[in-house]
């Protein structure tokens, strides 16, 4: 069949919107209709040419939500009809990580996934004949798209797309953070540095879990009325803090906190982070993607008095179980997510979106299909 | 009263033995004989003078046996002819820290012990009229000290001192690695980075857990022997390993370790002992000292991908509670000690322990009063 993507087809170019050839699904695989996908910054990150693992030409985006239309061969936990969130990490509920209960790190079709292509090592995208690569294995810049089963959260029919794609990285990412990863108790401290689209999930994750202070950090004063609106408690603006930015926070938070958590990417702030968590049992958490090459530093006795460094990745959700529960929390009302979708646009504008990106002017950008 | 010590006068030279005024217990403290005491790296550490934070002239030693001869007013807890080991980790049951089930960093007396003083901001020890300091809260380089009675662990009568000093600082360090910070489960794979006295014991925690593979590393061959006895299961040495060590024990620990521990104190081993644990779930205590200033370093991308990294002081025990049961297990020979005290001196010969211990021929030497 014929779709309409956004072709990234060299990095550091705009995207181009063209018509490209999507094969049907094979075994296992399903056609989805993807009807609104957001932009997030990994996308930007590939399309930049920063990431050391991009593949071009490409059709990115990994944020996304649309309608089965068609199942390829042995597929028997999606149908037709269904809606559905793409996963960049699946969930196969099978292999030795989806079996172990400490990770959501399915292994399943990594390999392949990486490389952009499907799991039988091949693409199902082409355009005049040439191959292109598929993107974190869910390509929703197209209208259309194909996906291995086990990369799809089965959700609730009246969610709206234009909202609930969002689902599908920032919002499990920030809030599963919170409660899978660091497994917040009520009652916690915690600093959120970076006020962005994850650094905002992450605020209202910390509401969520009940957490009694929640210390946003940006050098944008902007965000602090946002940050505010999703359960931020205070505000602290790098810039404005004379002497030490580690010293300041521990004090703020009466003698470091419970949790931190780097949603900006960049490894002094991850270093930060972990040095403002409390001794004796702070943990500190690391969502951000760090440029290629850059390493994280700090004095093992950071360590040895109690810290705890950790990462995180999809916030440690299990896409095929979680996601779905996050859209009923979504939809009863329990988080929002309206008011981080500060633009819509349709295909044809989405150079615009990461420029609203580059600019700093959105939190997110939602294409409309 | 006077006192027979070993005192370090001066950052990098020998040990005197001279006789020493011991003031008595005031309140809260306690008069302890010292019966035995064992010679540590961080005594070491501190009489070479690399320790920032080392104060002279000082009573080192902090790994001791012996029995209470006096107690001072409003202590309860222990009494005269009880049997003790020092705890330079103390458990005041009712700090901030103390009350925090994740940490067992009291910090009641942190501020005084840290400049080598009793709670009270002064010093029992004094030679010729000259302040001497305690080190560590605990100085059982002498015959004779005093302890706050928070820093005492009343243990059983027919408990052999020459042996369970130990317990108060390198088995309890160890062996509480892997079982209080850690928490290793049964069946886990794990690797162990420096297979001295601190190493050994952290073996045996894991045979304890019920560990299924326990790697050992370290340069020295000699050490394979005492390694395998206390349960260790493959030995590597870095030095025979063709291309990249951590791709050697992924591959031996099958992706991988589920715990990896450095009992090294060099940083770049405890950069290796993180990247060798495995994705999505492998945890890395550090267990060592660094040298002042050293830091370690890695791509956030090993924590982003589920990779955990913790330090761990005096085991994650807290003393009063856990060292008792320490002493229990290696009386009912769930633990063994023994082996692994290759020494025994008396105090006139301290300084040969040290340099037993500087040309790696002990693991541990033990001084008997």
């Amino acid at each position: 069949m014929k779709t309409r993507a956004a072709v990234a087809f060299e990095a550091g170019k705009p995207l181009e919107i063209v018509e490209v050839d999507l094969e049907g699904p094979r075994a296992g695989e399903v056609l989805v209709e993807i009807k609104a996908t957001g932009l997030c910054h990994t996308d930007e990150f590939t399309l930049s040419g920063a990431d050391p693992e991009g593949v071009f030409p490409a059709i990115l985006g990994h944020e996304g939500a649309g309608v089965v239309l068609e199942v390829g061969p042995g597929v028997t936990s999606v149908k037709p009809g269904d809606h559905v969130i793409p996963l960049y990490t699946p969930e196969c509920r099978e292999c030795e990580y989806c079996l172990n209960p400490k990770t959501n790190l399915c292994q399943a079709i990594r390999a392949t996934q990486g490389q952009g292509l499907m799991p039988d090592g091949t693409s199902r995208f082409s355009y005049k004949g040439r191959e292109i690569r598929h993107y974190m294995g869910c390509s929703t810049f197209a209208n259309h798209t194909v996906l291995p089963e086990i990369a799809l959260a089965r959700i609730r029919p009246d969610a709206p797309f234009d909202k609930v794609c969002y689902i599908g990285c920032g919002v499990t990412t920030g809030i599963g953070a919170v409660i899978n990863t660091a497994k917040v108790e009520i009652g916690a401290r915690a600093i959120v540095f970076g006020l962005g689209g994850i650094g905002l999930n992450v605020i209202q994750g910390l509401r969520l879990a009940g957490a009694d202070q929640i210390v946003g950090v940006d050098l944008n004063p902007a965000k602090r009325a946002m940050a505010e609106r999703f359960g931020m408690t205070d505000f602290v603006n790098p810039a404005e803090v004379e002497g030490d930015l580690v010293a300041h926070l521990v004090e703020l938070t009466g003698g470091g906190a419970d949790y931190t958590f780097d949603a900006t990417g960049n490894v002094q702030v991850m270093r930060t982070a972990l040095e403002s968590a409390h001794k004796g049992w702070g943990e500190s958490i690391i969502i951000g993607v760090a440029p290629a090459g850059a390493e994280i530093s700090t004095r093992p006795f950071q360590l040895v008095t109690g810290r705890v460094w950790r990462g995180t990745a999809f916030g440690g959700a299990r896409g095929r179980t979680d996601v779905p529960r996050i859209v009923d929390w979504y939809m009863n009302g329990k988080i929002e997510i309206d008011p981080m979708i500060t633009h819509t646009m349709p295909l044809e504008d989405i150079n615009k979106g990461f420029e609203l990106m580059r600019r700093g002017e959105s939190i997110r950008s939602v294409v409309v299909f």
